[in-house]
């Protein structure tokens, strides 16, 4: 371990950088997902604040970004820095089963031994030096053959993430927080959620998975041995001329199936999956509810404004408003009020509505108004 | 009295068009006022509805149309049917008593005994019928050398409005139903408003004058003798080349007041006030509750939607949306909300707060943000 920041050995970050995030929409678009955006207010989007926070961990040459066809330009331009072998991209969207899979096949080919970090383009984590130790004790795991995840300790009962349950302590050598993962539960309802953060056994599932390469592939064989073949035969073909070809025929062809349910939660089940517990900020921003709580700093009464541009005139308005033009916009006793503005499609909901969003995204779906999704 | 529909005997319309309409900003603008929209959904105007609802009773060709220099050519387009002789244009405004003053000082030269009945461009009225029955009954009462007001039948405790507190009935030929007005009233709160809806004797101020040219004249000058003398002036000018001149000179030193305060009130005070009672749907139309009202035909469970292009998918939410663009407008669990996208300006408020949105314009006004008024 290298408490002074400098890179930790054998270590390679993986950063699949593909969901949409509907709950945000309009903000987030299919020519425009999440990770794209600066949510935060940090000044820059979620993927290059990811990358930020990777960087000191793995080193800028180790971090390998798997992303879609069309969002390569705007990747690329983000991290100048990410060096071409480590811009995996995908013909269409998989799930996240295929893109860490294959990262990680590509990955073992050119150095067996490779411990791989997978961790979300669009999170937020707002202590580096937390985040940091966590990552280490994972990669410790890891060395000691297990699959490791960081589980976030919950400071409220949370209705929008999944948790995590967890047993006893494991001694595991450089990992004095490893704790065994007993099963991965989905998000819960709000009296399920109270009685979680009471109980102090769960952990926010924060989707970061800590593995050697190798370890990591054979348990998404053993889920789905198709699976696992076709990533391997995508695999050898990466680093050759054959890779077109072969992307062509496979890629469409693997399964479409989340990394929880190919290797967290067998892993769990088997005894393989330990959790470092993660005592740091952390948040999806999977709605806008969750965006509004991050800029309020847990403040009920603000009025938190997203936007370069933004002209907002508020009077007794509570809430967010996002603003992507430079229009006067007017609020007048509107209370948890979320006003996300965009040049061709507006959203007026509630904070507590937030989760709701997606219903919108699917009736347009299904209503044939691709225009502005 | 004309029951079949031909224009009643020696009577003029004057359809003073002027006020802004600060409370329906950002739909109402400077040069985007209230009576250029379609609130109602009738597919035309307000100023429009008000000439077709007049027309019958006076005949298009004794219409007079007062209004800014500014809204000349969009006054005409709605109104094809307006002679240019009824065209009075206002260099700034001057409010009511000087719109209406000097429009019956123009017809009194033209025609001595003519019957003036001054409306409102930007009022919603329902029914012909009851309307015409009064504006006969008014005029009957002027011609007995009364100022006659409509006053509305209150339907429910409204604040939005003035109420005119009446006493006992008149005998006037013509006018059945005439009583005397104790006292003008201004906008009470609900308690108030509630009882004066229980007591009976308390009808909304709907802002109609019917009075003898001469008589609404006098009144004026008893009030406000150096305001008389200006209009004078500017009558004796109008239908000579001296106008323009005369206009530039006098029109700005007019006193800006409202007729409430030179006809109305001291009228009532000194007996020559008759209220004739509408037993009609009216409406002024202040904010957008008000026309979210218009529109849900009372029903609290709707949304309303206007505008020609207006895209929008709500979902369990109730209220008003006014569209100017053809963005996408989605709701999510919003009820009583208000919101009105135009292409430079945006508000959301909710029907409970719509009488508030004059305190943006205002906002916007002290912080010199002009381009959106």
């Amino acid at each position: 371990m290298s408490p002074t920041g400098a890179p930790i050995d054998g270590f390679y970050s993986v950063i699949p950088a593909g969901g949409i995030g509907s709950r945000l929409w309009p903000l987030s678009r299919a020519d425009a997902p999440k990770f794209l955006h600066d949510l935060t207010g940090s000044g820059q989007t979620l993927l290059k604040d990811t990358w930020d926070r990777l960087a000191p961990l793995s080193g800028p040459s180790r971090i390998m970004v798997v992303t879609g066809r069309a969002h390569r330009a705007a990747v690329e331009d983000q991290l100048p820095d990410l060096s071409d072998p480590n811009v995996v991209l995908e013909s269409e969207p998989r799930d996240s089963s295929a893109a860490i899979g294959l990262a990680a096949a590509i990955l073992v080919r050119r150095e067996p031994d490779v411990i791989v970090g997978s961790f979300a383009a669009d999170h937020v984590i707002r202590d580096a030096r937390g985040f940091r130790r966590a990552v280490q004790e994972g990669v410790a795991a890891a060395r000691a053959g297990f699959i490791a995840t960081i589980g976030i300790t919950p400071t409220e009962p949370a209705i929008g993430f999944g948790y995590i349950h967890c047993a006893g302590p494991i001694a595991i050598d450089g990992a004095p927080n490893a704790v065994a993962a007993n099963s991965f539960v989905e998000k819960p309802d709000l009296a399920t959620a109270e009685r979680y953060l009471a109980d102090g056994d769960y952990l926010w599932n924060g989707g970061m998975f800590i593995a050697r390469a190798d370890v990591l592939l054979r348990q998404i064989g053993e889920s789905d041995p198709d699976l696992l073949a076709g990533i391997e035969r995508l695999a050898d073909a990466w680093d050759t001329p054959a890779r077109g070809a072969v992307v062509d025929k496979e890629w469409p062809r693997l399964r479409k199936i989340a990394i929880d349910y190919t290797v967290a939660e067998p892993a769990a089940a088997a005894g393989r999956l330990v959790v470092i517990p993660g005592d740091f900020e952390w948040d999806d921003v999977g709605d806008f509810a969750s965006i509004a709580k991050l800029h309020a700093g847990g403040r009920k009464s603000d009025l938190a404004i997203l936007g370069e541009n933004a002209r907002v005139l508020a009077d007794r308005s509570t809430g967010i408003v996002i603003s992507q033009s430079d229009r006067m916009i007017s609020l007048v006793g509107v209370t948890d009020i979320v006003v996300v503005d965009t040049p061709d499609a507006l959203l007026v909901t509630t904070t507590s509505n937030a989760q709701r969003v997606k219903s919108v995204v699917d009736a347009l779906k299904l209503s044939g108004r691709d225009d502005v999704l």
